[in-house]
């Protein structure tokens, strides 16, 4: 055993368990909480249960929601005729963070992988299609990492809706080739959005 | 609000309450725990709860103990002829993850410190005398921080212990003066404990 007593090394064990977490943050963060009168460990397991039991996807875009239709897809003030295409919840996020996008989201819910064996039917990809029939939006915006599962991805896409009069665009490839789109900072993940670039499969694939 | 979700905004408004989480981390930090199977949150609030209901302080040396005496006073391989007096239990914790000291432990419980309005009352120091005068150790390891604070408490407890005969020394300057012990790095901490130096009021204060 690590420290002197064994309760305290349980505690620090399961805060170990975070991530990117180490023993020394896992110790400081349990002599806190044994120190804190505000009950915090109690007060976030509470609001993680109630995270856990009310969170719902949002019908229209798949970001969580705590109701049937996210506030995002709801605000009247978003533009409805643009449509940023992201990988993940993540993602949305770390873009509502620039400031610099005031349409609407999809989230796919990853990206097709042959490697990993994700396949289109594994993602939110019939919903965006049905999404773009139906509201006919002006433009989609592809904001997935710049990867080669990220392009297949945007090729994939492309294919299926070239019968539909929507505009595809890429994020301007201020985030370096390979890199994951939330670990980007925000002004350069702002500023691509901003300088985004039509997407051709021919010059692209 | 910040994200799509109040639900998700007050989890991640609790998690970042804690000490040096940031936003950003807050947020991975929930996300990891929504989508946690473990139920690691609610886990580790218990492992909390059981902590602040059941941890105890050694009667001996004033450390975390599951027990009224703690595992280093009562483990028979510890050297109880060698006292190390610290100022708190992350300061045991430090130096017992440098694997360089089988002595005992006093833990003073903060140092005197004039502008705090911090005197010896306040401290674990009386504790400290009698173990000295009943047990008869050979030596005190003063391992304070070395500040201006530090130095009057040793100062202080050296007064307090002239008529007994026990050897005082302090750890080696290699941790920086000013700086805080339980910052300073496994090896420094280590050899500074091995290459300790008698104490002497003439030559110190
Ligand atoms: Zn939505
Ligand atoms: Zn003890």
């Amino acid at each position: 055993m690590k420290y002197s007593s064994s309760l305290l090394n349980e505690a620090v064990e399961a805060l170990s368990e975070l991530p990117s977490i180490g023993k020394k943050s896992a110790l400081r963060l349990t002599l806190h909480l044994l120190n804190d009168e505000s009950n915090l460990a109690l007060r976030i397991a509470q609001k993680i249960v109630d995270l856990k039991n009310n969170i719902k996807k949002c019908e229209v875009c798949y970001n969580y929601s705590d109701h049937k239709v996210c506030q995002i897809c709801s605000d009247p003030s978003r533009n409805k005729n643009i449509i940023c295409v992201v990988e993940s919840i993540r993602d949305v996020m770390a873009i509502e963070d620039t400031d610099q996008f005031s349409g609407v989201y999809h989230v796919l819910g990853g990206i097709i992988s042959p490697i990993e064996g994700i396949g289109p039917s594994e993602l939110n990809i019939d919903g965006l299609i049905r999404r773009v029939e139906k509201d006919a939006p002006k433009e989609l915006i592809m904001a997935v990492s710049p990867t080669i599962d990220g392009e297949t991805t945007i090729f994939y896409i492309t294919k299926m809706l070239k019968n539909l009069d929507v505009k595809v665009s890429t994020i301007a490839r201020g985030v370096s080739f390979g890199g994951e789109l939330e670990y980007a900072d925000e002004l350069t993940l702002g500023r691509s959005i901003h300088t985004r670039i039509p997407y051709s499969t021919d010059s692209n694939i």
